[in-house]
């Protein structure tokens, strides 16, 4: 039960103590929330309203069903980006149409996430390297500041992913520029920069906000063409279906998936940090279905995407949350802000949301990961630098696409080169150990012994077929004796390649024997017929028992460690 | 220079011997790929005659650069299908941009070959799980079988991936059916299928071709309405820059890469059998650059996409061919029939083309495997499930695309949990062995020693934390040994990892102990810092060290096995 339902595990145990830092915490994250809720809308191509209202319910319902305690869930910039560029191709931004396709796709994100916990896909969160995200993290936080100089500037530059492009519009515009926009922007940018430094828990982002919204509202600013929010709907968001088509649905579906799996990507980062930090378990499985239920809850009351962000994340636990209370807290200041406060944010620069945005961003670009990288391992800084340029270069999901399929090649090939050992009996005992490490240890005459660490399957059995034919070349081979001991299971395709081995082997003259063969993997090659094929006396409990029969002695037990199958 | 042509291996230790071989499979190989050839090109939806073209310059291509001497490239069933499934979106079947739009595939996937081939990306070929592949091809001979039905029947049906619309469609159209054509395709089925159970050296498919082609001219059978091949162009292609603008690039990039893989997975599959039976090694690298090269240089002959298939390989090499010589000989005679024999296939009934396609593919339905695999290992029988109704319900592309995700799916699922082992103290020695295997050894008191058989690196490092995490959470623990005997090689996450594990046991006022630690581990490590953040004294050359250590006893390392680092 409280598997399913994580807040029953903190609301049973609630401590009073706890009390003070969930509001503290709930408190300052919505502060933090209301501007950057705004500006990652504007982001995302949305009105910032949308950004509200997927301040609200989302974070009821993750604080539920997630396994987080200090995981602020809501609007993101990376997932806002993404949103961006994914409905850009087919609708405009800040068009009504653009609008219902962004709520679709929190439904149909929320549902491909419910899904994949459901179906225990947890685990696909470790297929991403640290250093391909680091790097296409670093990319992306560019190509999104960038994204912004439009708003700073009060100019207007076509949406592009290539950084030199929009530097380039901005650049020929320069005559174009509002001086009193870029005024605002560059003093809310360095108000943001040096309260982060010298005053980290002071409320930045709502400063910059009201100073932003004072100045435009007393100075007359938007008469000398400062662009603001403008009117903001009052009051909660409705329930309502989404409304779509199939073609919708297969438009969106590559963007859904993606989002989808770099949202939970940057949530579980996130929330396996603070757990640690915190000492209890998060659940990867559950944590899919939290942001599930997240995202179809906001799908269906007019919220874009969400997920558990980094920076709001760091100030809730820095705030002092302590359970799920926290983000409820929050949520219910969010509904009180748009049921009340929607007026005040009429006269709201848009140029004060880019400075926040901008600063948040440039914040993730890492330098000093890479230089860590290059240091230790460079391998590791090649893979940044990769999926760095292809998500500069090319874009925020041709990068994606780059990086996860340099991950996946990077898993495949370690996954089809397992290790092996050649052993070899150490003098004076029974025991077998790698030729390589111990010295002293000696291959017995005409037999080659050989130990592949990992369970056998379709992906490396071809790399043991390889080993073992290159044993079989060596002059004067009698036998070559297979230490099953670290196989722990066997596929069907394993299985094939081992009576092929058999067939070649046996061809070539050559005998073959296994050694420490453990239950599982003696079922299934009982079923095969292995047993049969070879002959039960091909079968033996230790490495030690297999080379006295092949050497045509008695084995002798007395000396042997025994061996439990 | 062998290792890039290997053509001067065979050619240059030629033995005479060999010749009779090659010439009788050569020519053995030609009388069935002439009309194999032209039914598959009719499959992809393209004139006959593209298939002749495929039947000439690549074999020779693959001749010189490719490392299987038994493999016979050309037109496959799988391959034709994929192009005609996925040019059909973007042109109507048999119209001259259908042709243009396959040539250029050829090229792309020529392309795409060679840069894999040249990137040793060979390795890829063991990401796909047998059960996958068998489940996958059963359904696609299924629909590919009954996509002939229109040409059996005599009637028109629109292509459909879905076998049950076809059937439909064949159903509701009973009354139209032409006696005729069904006749001669129902006696070529009768006679193929009779032939190669008796006769399997026979060239049924050519006798096939040349009794339909008789009937259908001695007959007078156009007038009752039987449909026939019609002219053929005579002579051989003429050497032509494919044409193409870059959205069609865009457009094929997907079928382009698809059939890559696919047909490399298909021709490597064969060409290994091969050389297992023949005891000669393939080159998965070195295939990839013959059949990439193979179908460039057929784009620029209006060839299109070409790969090793099964059915003539096996009687290319039951007719014994011992080179590429063979394959030149087949590719020559291809070229014989160009120049010279095209106006005999005029009245070639398209249903004896249908019947040689039903008879080749239906026979790839494998019912054997399935019921093999509910034997031996349940869970692969499930995969297999799933790839032939995934192929079958969902269509060949999306068949592909869930079998290609569930086959990397379990890769990842293996890869993220390697095998550790708790090790314990064998009594009266010094050797430390898995607990689990090893009754007697013990756990000393308030130290857990654990191995992980595997490199360490971004995917299995989150597993090895848990397994840590785990241990650390026991009464009474002092300290934790990590036995990195078996970890070959370790990467950046992986090192940030250790890092943090070593963090949270210092909170835990648990000692972390390293034992074995191999050289480029250590070197790995050294830069990291991880040595000063431990301390030197938390590196031990053996187990029984680290454990003499924590324990505050003197190593007594005259007993010991002397370590080779």
């Amino acid at each position: 039960m409280r598997k399913y339902f994580p807040f029953l595990e903190w609301s049973v145990n609630y401590r009073n103590a706890d009390l003070k830092g969930d509001i503290s915490a709930g408190l300052t994250v919505a502060v933090m929330l209301i501007p950057q809720g705004m500006a990652y809308a504007l982001l995302a191509g949305l009105p910032p309203i949308i950004g509200l209202y997927a301040s609200v319910l989302p974070l009821f319902v993750y604080a539920l069903f997630g396994t987080s305690r200090q995981l602020a869930v809501g609007p993101v910039a990376m997932v806002s980006l993404l949103v961006a560029s994914g409905i850009g191709n087919f609708a405009t931004p800040g068009s009504e149409q653009f609008v219902q396709l962004a709520i679709l796709l929190a439904l149909m994100v929320g549902i491909i996430q419910l899904l994949m916990g459901i179906g225990r896909m947890g685990f696909l969160v470790n297929f991403l390297s640290h250093p391909v995200i680091s790097g296409f993290t670093s990319a992306a936080a560019l190509i999104i500041g960038f994204s912004q100089l439009k708003h700073l500037l009060g100019i207007s530059i076509p949406r592009s992913h290539h950084i030199h492009e929009t530097i380039w519009h901005a650049i020929s515009q320069i005559s174009d520029i509002n001086p009193l926009t870029l005024s605002i922007g560059l003093v809310s940018i360095v108000l943001l920069i040096v309260l982060k430094r010298w005053r980290p828990v002071f409320p930045g982002a709502l400063m910059v906000v009201v100073i932003g919204a004072l100045a435009a509202w007393g100075l007359s600013l938007t008469e000398a063409g400062v662009k603001v929010v403008g009117a903001v709907p009052e009051g909660l968001p409705a329930l309502s279906l989404p409304q779509f088509n199939t073609a919708q649905l297969t438009d969106l579906l590559p963007v859904a998936l993606t989002i989808a799996l770099v949202g939970f990507m940057e949530s579980i980062a996130v929330a396996k940090n603070f757990a640690a930090k915190h000492r209890y378990a998060i659940d990867a499985n559950q944590e899919l279905v939290g942001l599930g239920l997240a995202n179809i809850a906001g799908g269906f009351f007019s919220s874009y995407p969400v997920t558990g962000g980094f920076s709001r994340s760091a100030v809730n636990d820095q705030a002092g949350a302590k359970s799920g209370l926290a983000s409820i807290i929050s949520a219910i200041m969010v509904a009180i802000t748009l049921l009340f406060l929607t007026p005040l944010f009429y006269y709201l620069p848009t140029a004060s949301l880019a400075a926040i945005i901008m600063v948040a961003v440039f914040g993730l670009v890492d330098i000093q990961e890479a230089r860590h990288l290059y240091a230790i391992k460079k391998a590791d800084f090649y893979l940044l630098l990769l999926a760095f340029f292809a998500t500069l270069l090319l874009g925020i999901e041709e990068g994606i696409l780059v990086s996860v399929v340099a991950s996946l090649i990077l898993v495949i090939r370690r996954t089809t080169r397992p290790h092996t050992a050649i052993l070899g009996k150490i003098p004076g005992s029974d025991i077998y150990r790698n030729l390589e490490r111990y010295l002293e240890a000696k291959s017995p005459d005409g037999i080659a012994i050989i130990r592949i660490d990992a369970a056998l399957y379709f992906a490396n059995c071809a790399f043991l077929k390889t080993q073992i034919d290159a044993l079989a070349g060596r002059e004067n081979l009698r036998a070559i004796v297979l230490d099953a001991s670290s196989i722990n299971d066997i596929d069907a395709s394993a299985d094939a390649m081992l009576h092929s081995i058999v067939r070649d082997l046996t061809e070539r003259g050559i005998g073959f024997y296994l050694a420490n063969v453990k239950g599982p993997v003696r079922d299934v090659l009982r079923r095969s017929g292995l047993y049969k094929v070879l002959g039960e006396d091909h079968f033996f409990f230790s490495i030690h028992d297999a080379v006295m029969h092949i050497n045509g002695e008695k084995s002798d037990i007395e000396n042997e460690i025994q061996f439990i199958g």
